[in-house]
């Protein structure tokens, strides 16, 4: 049989608001749609729907813009009070230019916007903010269908970001649960029988990546299901692994 | 039915040398192991054996390390000619430290070491350089496939890069054909009718990801099928629309 990975996304799920159980109705959408859960699956799961369960949706007009969200928004077509909520989850600004502030968020995240969008969430006023653990938020999932199905599953929490040098954006890991995000070859040998000295590969990338093409923005499908592919569990896996830490990182 | 994306591994691949034919080979395989290629997939293919067939293996002392190579490397385990080659692969040196040279490449990518790797091809004196062209190598297989199989595929180029802020690297896109590298949801509307202004997808890239999936470093599957995914056609693609272009970048 040749290697194959199948990405089925899953329809037919609710809106989610504040409280709401998402594994539950993540379960019972896969089941309806007649592509359960399996062991071993990869769980991709998009970022917005978190934000939403775990109350981090939040209206621009709870906070009063300050002197500098004005002079960072002055002449562009945001309201100064997303860009002060933009500044209240970073800890670091990284650039500043023609309105767009690309900072370290609070969580370690390296991105634009802080992370934060307007998209696909109810009302004119509102923003989602990135979860405070998306690895907790993976993990809590892992659980629930661990408790119910009696299965193991590993669990990508995604979301999209912009890349320095290339247009547009990809999807790529903020958390994860049962699956090392990172393959590592070091010490193997390739194909000629060198060690490959460096030869890390980032899979919870790749896989949120994956997970992107049965999504989709306006499609309906906030999650997603990986099957086949050979990831290694781990039971203390978290997306830390990934953030390279701004003391070794050339493009601070 | 639920929407699903497949990704296919193609095994039993030969190993490739200067001149070969690459499309020939890759149908054969992709017959022999039952999953014959189909209209409107799409081909992955790792940028190792389009360099092996281009005839983009070089041998290490074929040059001479000048001045700023010998500098470069000093006191790090690389051979001051490879890194000489590095230097003669790029245009512009956006970051040097501690042996890691990241620079835009004459092809306008950024990434580390210009592409330039030593694994899993022949020989202890020899490295890959990137193709000259991966637009055009790929539109070379499009054009083989739809001269023998009479059918309309696309075809991406993908390498291996390392990225900013984050651990580990990730297969991207580095050429295409016959696919437009990049989905906009520009001026369409979210779920709950907003406007989203900005939201662009770069899906060759997601696409390469996906199809790092079933190949491995070791594995000897440098091709892979996608098969399932609603791509937008296109004729005159070009990896060019996903490269920002040195005036716009932040991270220069």
């Amino acid at each position: 049989m040749p290697p194959e990975v199948r990405v089925i996304g899953i329809e037919g799920m609710p809106e989610f608001k504040d409280g709401d159980d998402l594994a539950g109705p993540m379960m019972d959408a896969a089941l309806a749609q007649g592509t359960p859960i399996e062991e071993s699956d990869i769980l991709i799961v998009t970022q917005k729907i978190i934000s939403k369960v775990e109350g981090k949706v939040v209206k621009i007009s709870d906070v009063e813009a300050s002197p500098l969200a004005i002079s960072i928004t002055e002449g562009h077509r945001r309201d100064p009070r997303h860009t002060e909520w933009v500044l209240r989850e970073s800890k670091r600004i990284v650039r500043m230019d023609r309105g767009v502030i690309i900072s370290e968020t609070k969580h370690g995240f390296y991105c634009a916007n802080a992370g934060i969008d307007a998209s696909n969430i109810p009302g004119d006023d509102t923003l989602a903010l990135l979860p405070d653990d998306s690895d907790a938020s993976a993990r809590r999932i892992r659980q629930a269908v661990k408790n119910r199905l009696g299965i193991t599953v590993a669990v990508i929490v995604s979301d999209t970001f912009g890349r320095p040098w290339r247009n547009a954006a990809a999807d790529i890991a903020i958390g994860v649960a049962g699956i090392d995000p990172i393959h590592s070859y070091v010490g193997q040998m390739d194909s000629f029988g060198h060690e490959m000295f460096t030869t890390e590969i980032a899979v919870a990338d790749e896989l949120a990546a994956a997970g992107e093409l049965v999504g989709g923005k306006v499609a309906g499908v906030p999650v997603s299901i990986i099957r086949g592919y050979d990831y290694e569990i781990a039971e203390d896996a978290s997306i830390q692994r990934i953030l390279r830490g701004t003391e070794k990182d050339l493009f601070r």
